[in-house]
């Protein structure tokens, strides 16, 4: 199992180029106008401020022009940064007046979990299409009324799955719809880190739940995107030290086990007390293994099959997930369509979380509806 | 995440060296004979003829002394291979005369599982003492009576455990138990191959189970063993085609997870239809990944710590897994004491095998008795 680095793109054939790029769904044809759209970013954090702000002057057809923040501080800062005028920052309480500001196109909510619902809806009855952070809310409830409020108010609904724009994820979904390595018998999935006491992600008003609802949610997804069909039965198992001060309303470890129709299944892993980034998909014939697997960058793919280990090394993408991810909402707005990751996407999630809980809180399966 | 070839046994100190020459329990004195004892070895098929008996060769305290077996032509071929003479050559018919050869002092069990039992207790009634191949029977009841029979005649009974003896695994049990990376939180262990048509483990009244009792008893082995204590808890989930002319009467997939009193988890994979050989733990400061873990030889293993990952290179062992297992039998007798891998092992397994076979069945978590 000698690692033995070579190009397995390129033994690939055609047919992976169109699933690198995302096929042609949602992709702006040239007749299109090529106006870049405008982002307001409703939450400066941590995530906001270092991972997506910086992106944007890379998209093609995004471009930041305002700023929602209770701090006004962060307005003034980054407003200055960014060379966003204080016409253009907002905070909570005027937040409806971005109905008056046509450079506002694409609400981009960065809240904590417990606020997506409510400033989804009001930016799409602010008329504004909206980009909204994972985990989509906090219930399937609050998803639906998300996606109604935007269907009612003719809005664009996505949810920020950007591994779902990131070349080696693309890849490992192509190659497992593909079945190169035979249909896919297993996939195991692990997310987890250690989560330092005192933030909002440990209060469950505010986060709606642990690991699962932060990180887990990436194992469920890649089990999702993996498989390329719906889960019909959860099994789940918590393990929560509630002696330990960042658990006093949310759980550490959960670990579910998901059944595809196929008869695929999934092992997945969530954690706040560990530091997990990986996953595997094993057909008859071989495997892929990705760790890291859904990071910011540093992805490592590899490909054993016939006894050899390949690591996957890919062409420079054109553009790095946070701004194809950021440019996809504008291009799906252009071509009329809906966006990958879109509100149904998320709400399917949000509907295994809850079962995932239900799972482990009753020591029981759970079906999914539907299934 | 770069691998960074080290020495990470000469960074671990004294204290690993104990545990990587098994500590004292069980090594012979100076002062004890040191005489070979004799192994029978019971079913000739490919492990047995492949694996085990080109091993004893290789041993300290242990020879080759007779051969049981229905086929004729095998008993002539290995006979004369390994030097045994006719009048240690048995049949399952005249299986109980061995009480009558000094020169046999173990019975080494390797038929299909559904065998284990009988052939284990006719050993124990003749006198000798017996090693058993894992699973080390089809029943929990199966495997109380073995103890009995053992008990009753005064002779030891230990299971084939193997990866209890190599090297990797023992440096992997001893670092989760100093706590090097953190408590551990989580662990992973993942076990299976593609299983071909028309064998004797395909077919329940000879295997007693499908890939669980066959090769998802290494996930299980290998998450008590790095736990270092026993679970409370099993959920599973099974997936079956029984379009599959293999699965007429077995189980293809089973997935589980452990629970452990101190709070870790355990998420496993079983396999008749994808290869797996690995396994994985997790403390808050870093985790050890093993591929192959559990493998007859090119066990490759890594610390992942710091940011920073570093293959586990060992000194070459005194004598291979399979060398080790078979002395420590003999090395056990001598110093009076219970080998380790048991009996009480084997029964150990086989109660949370039964468990988990009941959880897939009836869809909930079972409690583990006596936790």
């Amino acid at each position: 199992m000698k690692a033995n680095r070579r190009d397995v793109v390129m033994g690939m054939g055609a047919g992976f180029a169109a699933a690198y790029s995302l096929g042609s769904a949602g992709k702006l044809s040239a007749a299109q106008p090529r106006r870049k759209l405008g982002y307001a970013i409703v939450g400066l954090g941590s995530y906001a401020t270092n991972q997506i702000m910086p992106r944007i002057g890379g998209c093609e057809h995004a471009k930041l022009t305002a700023l929602v923040s209770g701090t006004p501080e962060k307005l003034a800062r980054y407003g200055a940064e960014y060379g966003i005028p204080s016409t253009h920052h907002y905070n909570y309480a005027n937040f409806d007046s971005i109905r008056d500001n046509p450079d506002i196109d694409i609400v981009y909510v960065v809240l904590p979990n417990s606020m997506h619902a409510e400033y989804t809806i009001r930016a799409a009855q602010a008329g504004k299409h909206v980009m909204c952070e994972k985990p989509m809310a906090i219930s399937s409830a609050e998803c639906e009324a998300m996606i109604a409020a935007c269907r009612k108010a003719g809005t664009r609904l996505m949810i920020g799955y950007r591994s779902q724009f990131e070349p080696h994820n693309l890849y490992a979904m192509a190659l497992a719809q593909r079945g190169d390595l035979g249909p896919t018998q297993i996939i195991t999935s692990e997310h987890g880190f250690y989560a330092q006491p005192n933030q909002w992600r440990l209060e469950r008003p505010l986060s709606g739940g642990g690991s699962l609802m932060d990180i887990g949610i990436y194992s469920l997804q890649a089990a999702r995107y993996l498989a390329g069909e719906e889960p019909t039965e959860v099994m789940a198992m918590e393990t929560t030290d509630r002696s330990d001060p960042r658990f006093a309303t949310v759980e550490d470890r959960i670990d579910f086990q998901l059944r595809f129709p196929s008869g695929v299944m999934a092992s997945c892993v969530s954690s706040y007390s560990s530091n997990h980034n990986n996953y595997r998909f094993h057909g008859r014939d071989g495997f892929l293994r990705a760790e890291p697997a859904t990071s910011y960058d540093g992805h490592q793919f590899w490909v054993h099959r016939d006894g050899e280990t390949r690591e996957v090394v890919l062409p420079p993408p054109p553009k790095n997930q946070f701004a194809a991810q950021l440019d996809h909402l504008p291009e799906a707005i252009f071509a009329g369509v809906e966006p990958r990751a879109s509100g149904e996407e998320g709400l399917r999630d949000m509907r295994i979380i809850e079962a995932i809980y239900q799972s482990a809180r009753e020591g029981r399966a759970i079906r999914l509806a539907g299934s």
